[in-house]
Order: C-alpha cells, then sequence, then structure tokens
C-alpha cells in the first residue's frame, strides 16, 4: 500500500468567505491544486490534458471578480475537471479511445458552458474509461496506487480524491460517479434523470446522468445547480430544482436498508460498516426498515436482480448506432470488451429493447412503492474496497441500481474496508434532488467516519 | 408562375420489381434522377453539396446486388437527400448557419448510417434552414419558382417535389416536415416523438422528429423502417413499429376534422378543398365529427390556440445552450430572427419551461381523449398555398399541434389552393405510426386528388 494513503481533500464552498475578505484569492487556492498537480499526477494520472496557463488566468479573473465584490457565482474560482467525454472548444475531447485521439469540438457542452459562465476554473480534462464504459485508461486510486480507482469517472475521482481539483465533472449509466467517488473517498452526486443539462457529451444513453465528484456536500451542490439554473436539464425535463445555496440537513424520519444480491459477495468488513451507519442512524431516533420487516423493500430486493442484465440490454440496444460508425472508422481501435459488446447488441432485436424498457419501469414502480414507507434507501457503494490491479473498475452490482431507477443517489465516504474508503450510498426518489440533499447532510452529521 | 408547374414525382418502391427482373437498374435510375437535378438544380436550390460520383458508386453496388439477387433492404439503390442538420461523414453539414460553413462531423449520424446500411443512394445534403428554425436559405417551390418550398426541411421537399430524388430526410418541431412536403405536393411522415433515432443531428429539442418526405407513402414507410430497424428511436423510446412492408389500406370507422385556430384566416379554397375531402370520407361510409358535435374535439380545438406559444417557449429554453455557445463563437453569424430568440430564451426561467411542459401533457391527454371517438384527425397543412415570396417559410398554425403532441403526421398531397399543392394532414396517436399508415393508405385511395 502507497504512502499516498488518506489524502487531503480541497473543499472549495468554504473557501470562498477568505476570498471574499481578502484573505485568500482563487489564484492562490488553484496554485496549491497546482503544486498537488505537480506532485502526485505524475503517480496518479487522473488528467487526460491540463490546460494550467488557461486556468491561472481563469483563476486571476477570478480573483479580480471577488476584489470587485462581484463574484459569479457560488463556485466562482472553483478549479474543476471535466471528465474527458464531454466536449469543450478549448481542449481535445478524447473518449477514453484512440479513435478520437485527435477529436477536437467547436464547442464547449452545455455543463462546461455552464461552468464557465458560472466562474469555475477549468483546470483540465479527466481519464475516463473508454466511451465511459468499462475499458480503463491507468488511472491509479490516490489511497493505493496498486488499486483502481473506480470507474467510469476515474480521472475526476482521482482528482478530487487526491486534493488536484475541487470537484469534477462524471457521468454514470452503470455507476460510474458513485463507484469512483466512493473508491476515492469523495462525494459523489448522481442526479435524477434528465436534470443536468447532457448537451456535447458522450453520453446518449436513456439512463445516463452528468452529475459531481466533490470534495464536499456543499461543492457538489453548488457545482450541479450552476449547471442547472444556466442550461437546465436535458429537453423534456425539469432541470434540478432547489435553493441556490446547499439544503440545509432533515433528519430523515425512516430509511430502508437495501442488500440487493450484492450482499452476498460483500465483505464481512463492507457489510458490518453498513450495520454500524445503521446503527448510529437508528440511535439518532430514524427508523430503519429492512427487506425483513416490509413487503415493498423485500419486493424491489427480490427484482433488483434484474437491474444489472436489463441495464446492459438497454445500454447494448443505445450503443448500436455510435458504436457501429465508430467500428467503420477504425475497428481495430475499439478496445476488446467493446468489440464484444458489439456482438452482444448485434443479437437484440427491437422487441428485446422494448421488454427491457418495459421491465426498467416495473422495478421504478416497485421502487417509487417505497415511499410509503422510507425517505431514502442506503447501501454499500461496492462489495468492498477497491479491488487491487488497474485492469477492472469493480464490481457495480450495488450501483446499478440507483441508475436504473433514475433516481438522484449521494455518496458519503463515511465507510471503511481494508483501511480504504467505502462509501455510503444514499438513494432518493425522482426529482427530489434537493431533499436527498438535505438527507445527506444529516446523516453526514450522524454517522461518523471510520478512519 | 413558372413553367415547372405539376412537376413529376419519381416514386422508388414500385422500381424494385424492374430491377429485380433486370428490366431496370438503380444506375439508371439514378440517372434518371441526375438529369433531373442537371435540369432543375440550378433554378431550385435543393441542394446544400451534391455528391454524384459516390452516388453513382453507390447505385453500382446496388445494381450488381439486384442483379445478384441480393438486396440489403426494400429501398436498396433508392435516391435520397439528407438534410443538411443532420451529419454525415464524407459530406460537411452546414446546418443553414455560416457559422458551421466548415463543419465535417466524423461520423454518420443514426438516419444516415441506417439508410447506407440499408443501401440507400445517397445524392448529397438538401437545403434547412437556418439550424431548422425560421431563416430560409434560398431554395424555390418546384410549383412556383416564385415562392417558398415552406421549411425548414426545404431542400428535402423541393428535391422529392421536383424528382430529383425518391426521398429526402427531414426534421419537424414546429413544422418543418409536414409544412414543406404539403407545400412542395409529396407525402410527409413525422413520426411519433423518438420513433427514429436522432443522434447525430442537430435536432436537441423535445418534441423534435427525424422524418422522411417521399414521392409515394410505401416510400415514406420504407424508408423510415429502414432507419428503425437498424438504429431503433431515441434512447429511452420504442422504435418505429409495423411491417416491413408498408401497411396495407385500413378504412378508418371515424376521422375528427380539426379546424384549430387558423381557420380564421384560412383561404375560402383551402376550407372548401377540405370540405371536400371530409365529403369524400362521409360518401365512403366513414363518420366525420366536429367540434359542433364532439365535446372532446371541443375541448382540444379550445386548448389548441397554446400550442403555438407552447412549442416557441420550450424550444427557446432548449436552445439555451446551443444558441449561447454558437454566438460565443461567431454572433454575428447568427441570423437576425436567431439573435431575437436568443433575447426571448434569456428571459425565461426553468419555472417557465417547467410549467410550459406541464401544459403540453395537459394538451396531449385532451388529444388522447379523442381516441374514444375518432380513429385519427385530419386537417390542412396550411392557411392556403405556399407564400409568395422566399422570404419566409410560411404559416406554422395547422402543423404545429401534430408537434406539440408528439403523434405521428402524415400528409397526403390532395388538396390545392390557387392551383398549388396543399397537403391534407392525417393526425394519428402515439406510437400508432403504422395504424396511422394504414388510414392513410385508405384515404389516399378514398379522396380524389384535385388536378
Amino acid at each position: 500500500m502507497n504512502a499516498l494513503m488518506a489524502p487531503r481533500l480541497v473543499p472549495f464552498h468554504s473557501a470562498t468567505a477568505r476570498f471574499q475578505s481578502g484573505a485568500d484569492t482563487p489564484r492562490a487556492f488553484l496554485e496549491a491544486c497546482i503544486e498537488r498537480i505537480t506532485t502526485l499526477e505524475p503517480q496518479i494520472g487522473a488528467f487526460v490534458t491540463l490546460a494550467l496557463d488557461a486556468a491561472r488566468a481563469a483563476a486571476d479573473e477570478s480573483t479580480q471578480r471577488y476584489a470587485a465584490g462581484k463574484p459569479l457565482s457560488a463556485i466562482d474560482g472553483m478549479p474543476v475537471g471535466i471528465k474527458d467525454i464531454i466536449e469543450t472548444s478549448d481542449m481535445p475531447t478524447k473518449m477514453g479511445s484512440p479513435i478520437f485521439e485527435t477529436y477536437q469540438s467547436w464547442f464547449d457542452s452545455a455543463s462546461v458552458s455552464a461552468l464557465r459562465e458560472a466562474g469555475a476554473v477549468v483546470v483540465g480534462k479527466t481519464v475516463t474509461t473508454e466511451f465511459a464504459a468499462t475499458q480503463p485508461r491507468g488511472t491509479r486510486n490516490p489511497w493505493d496506487l496498486e488499486r483502481t480507482p473506480g470507474g467510469s469517472s476515474s480521472g475526476s475521482a482521482a482528482g478530487v480524491g487526491s486534493g488536484m481539483i475541487s470537484a469534477g465533472l462524471g457521468t454514470q449509466v452503470v455507476g460510474s460517479i458513485i463507484r469512483p467517488a466512493a473508491f476515492c473517498g469523495v462525494i459523489g452526486f448522481k442526479p435524477s434523470y434528465g436534470a443536468l443539462n447532457r448537451g456535447g457529451s458522450l453520453d446518449l444513453l436513456s439512463q445516463s446522468c452528468t452529475g459531481v465528484l466533490a470534495a464536499s456536500l456543499g461543492d457538489a451542490w453548488l457545482t450541479a445547480m450552476a449547471i442547472a439554473l444556466r442550461v437546465g436539464g436535458d429537453p423534456g425535463h425539469a432541470p434540478l430544482a432547489g435553493p441556490a445555496a446547499p439544503p440545509a440537513a432533515v433528519k430523515p424520519k425512516s430509511v430502508a436498508l437495501l442488500q440487493t444480491d450484492g450482499w452476498e459477495i460483500a465483505t464481512e468488513t463492507a457489510k458490518a460498516e453498513l450495520m454500524r451507519a445503521a446503527e448510529a442512524l437508528r440511535a439518532a431516533g430514524i427508523t430503519v426498515i429492512t427487506r425483513a420487516d416490509n413487503a415493498d423493500l423485500e419486493a424491489l430486493e427480490r427484482a433488483l436482480p434484474d437491474a444489472e442484465p436489463t441495464t446492459r440490454l438497454i445500454n447494448a440496444w443505445e450503443w448500436r448506432w455510435p458504436l457501429n460508425v465508430f467500428s467503420r472508422r477504425d475497428h481495430a481501435g475499439l478496445s476488446q470488451s467493446v468489440q464484444e459488446r458489439m456482438v452482444f447488441m448485434a443479437s437484440l432485436t427491437a422487441a428485446d429493447y422494448v421488454k427491457a424498457l418495459q421491465r426498467r419501469e416495473e422495478i421504478r414502480a416497485l421502487h417509487a412503492r417505497l415511499l410509503a414507507s422510507a425517505d431514502l434507501t442506503i447501501s454499500i457503494t461496492a462489495p468492498g474496497a477497491a479491488p487491487l490491479g488497474l485492469g477492472s473498475t469493480g464490481n457495480p452490482i450495488f450501483v446499478v441500481p440507483g441508475s436504473l431507477l433514475g433516481v438522484p443517489v449521494v455518496t458519503l465516504p463515511k465507510l471503511r474496508d481494508e483501511g480504504l474508503p467505502l462509501g455510503l450510498q444514499l438513494i432518493g426518489y425522482r426529482g427530489r434532488d434537493a431533499e436527498l440533499f438535505g438527507f445527506a447532510a444529516s446523516i453526514n452529521d450522524i454517522v461518523p467516519a471510520t478512519v
């Protein structure tokens, strides 16, 4: 295990008062991040492209705005990383694929456009697995360089987890925000489906979301709201809604403890850690329900083994067009895993797809019924700590349900396995993202972190 | 009025038997189209880019496949045009905007990828208004060169209407398929929302659809199905479904005659033409209901004045991100009408948008209730013939309801005003596109065309 153990985070929101008073500046904040990039990035590999000159110029402009008393937003000056499937006008977007090695889009994606309008300082493009799918691209976990940081938002997770940036954009269709956030000990936020505009991101699937990995709950909320306020949600969807400031803590009345079929393969420590969190909630007067004592939760648990195969089928069908045209351009440029996915997708019919969409709706309906019994659902984020090796980003069995359901999900870095971070996953209800943040703030106060 | 009056169409489906027998070939079919392009295109201006060498090569390959008894699909060899907001790997996609004058995408859009897989012969990119919105780009109506062909799918309509291609891809968010198809005397088909994959098209709005303008009902159906079978619908949506061959005629039991608030400004001839069509349906034993005798239809009619402002608000909000980044690249490259739209969109809040989405759902629910009374709804497509001049693509008052409702719409070139084509618009129910084609085939037989 490597000496980077327990790396430092750089929460931003708590620093802005010092920018306003003149005690600190966004440029100085950025320079501290750049110092960590200089030291750590050669070992971690969180970035595909760095734009430090442009970041310094942006931080100087932000510094001037604070000096003039006119910051553009609550994240003016925040150093951020952009997952490299999200297009930027001033840097290539390589999609984690050699096919896109020289791809330079003309325009900023919706999320990047919004972040720049809000004054955020774009430090660079962060490593993604190939097309945000399964093939890793070498990023290491800042807690242990021999381990995966998780994926597909690998670079944003490792960058935030090692204090190189305060927040990074991620995307999730299976577990690509929550899993790496958990493995790297940071906050992860996957919003309700459609709540943040995905325009200009290779993020085309029907349960994919743009979201945020951040050093604090407040940073995650403010970054997401900065996007929603400027570019809205996906066309046809209500944008993320809620207060401009991070939602205040609201103690939930009841919490459902979700096992999923991953429970059988989870480590004893991981399971004990979740039970420890549940005990802390009970001790705070919150009702914790389990599948043993709630029929709706039991029905959901019995359906969840379908979450992964249903998601896999839906994703494969929806990848038909892009993968076929990528393959026509350069088949050898696709990884073995993508080539295998193409065989699977070619075997599917529209009827298979429509049936999978229906199954997804059934499972969503089962989950929606839980609202009568539980304010939110909690679980672990993975069967255990980040696996050793960089060949796999880990098992998605605990994170795919939140993706399939299209609901908001937050992970808190509260649990540990093998001395490494394991997230406490909080699953809310569709469109009630702000409410989930209020509960998350409360649970963040109630559950002590294992150190 | 110009001598091109009553131009010839080139239906494709009826020709394939002769390809199979060897009596004709796709290459010869294409050459006849190219002859018309040579003669007519300098006057009409349907194309932004022509790819005649590539088209000839593709037609030769198709010819060989028919000779070998192995056509790839029912549209193998069909000469098609691609609206120039739909990306192509071998031609620029200029989006009707000087900002995109040199834009060359790396990949074929979903629809183009599917058409090529099906063996269609891509003749070129057809003129679109700027970003498929309102600013025309000079295409002339083949029936009268002094008149607009309608928009925004101007070039596909004029190209099909003058026999340069058998079918053209279009897109519609307000009236951009049905209106130009009607003004140019061709079949227009806007499918149910989501039924054809829009991937790779600047077609990002929540009621926008890819669709087809074609020389015959069969050509429209086969082209759309060729897309649906290969690349499906939009992510999360059931693809267009139905028989591989064009649906057989099915006589509807009852038809709702829709006036909309455009009725007051429609010409006497246009109204009389719709009444003539209604009489023909009645004479064939079909019940025709009107707002005077059906409360559900009256309720829908009373709501429809909201269709245009609701659509305009939704579109403006959804254009925020793309127009802002286009403007940052080259504000002067945007037309006056787009610059005005930007002022409107900047005035909108998320709450305005969510309210407009709700209003859209209310109107959709009112329409869905009509299913109990009417198999489909009919109306005129415009207040009258294509307006004189090329400065406007015409009034959308009769076509915006079908767009807002997200339902399948077909226009048949059955009516006339000022001796020019005016479409008979058939509006179906969401997801029941094949059923609408069956009714359309029957109505096409029942209602005589005015010549």
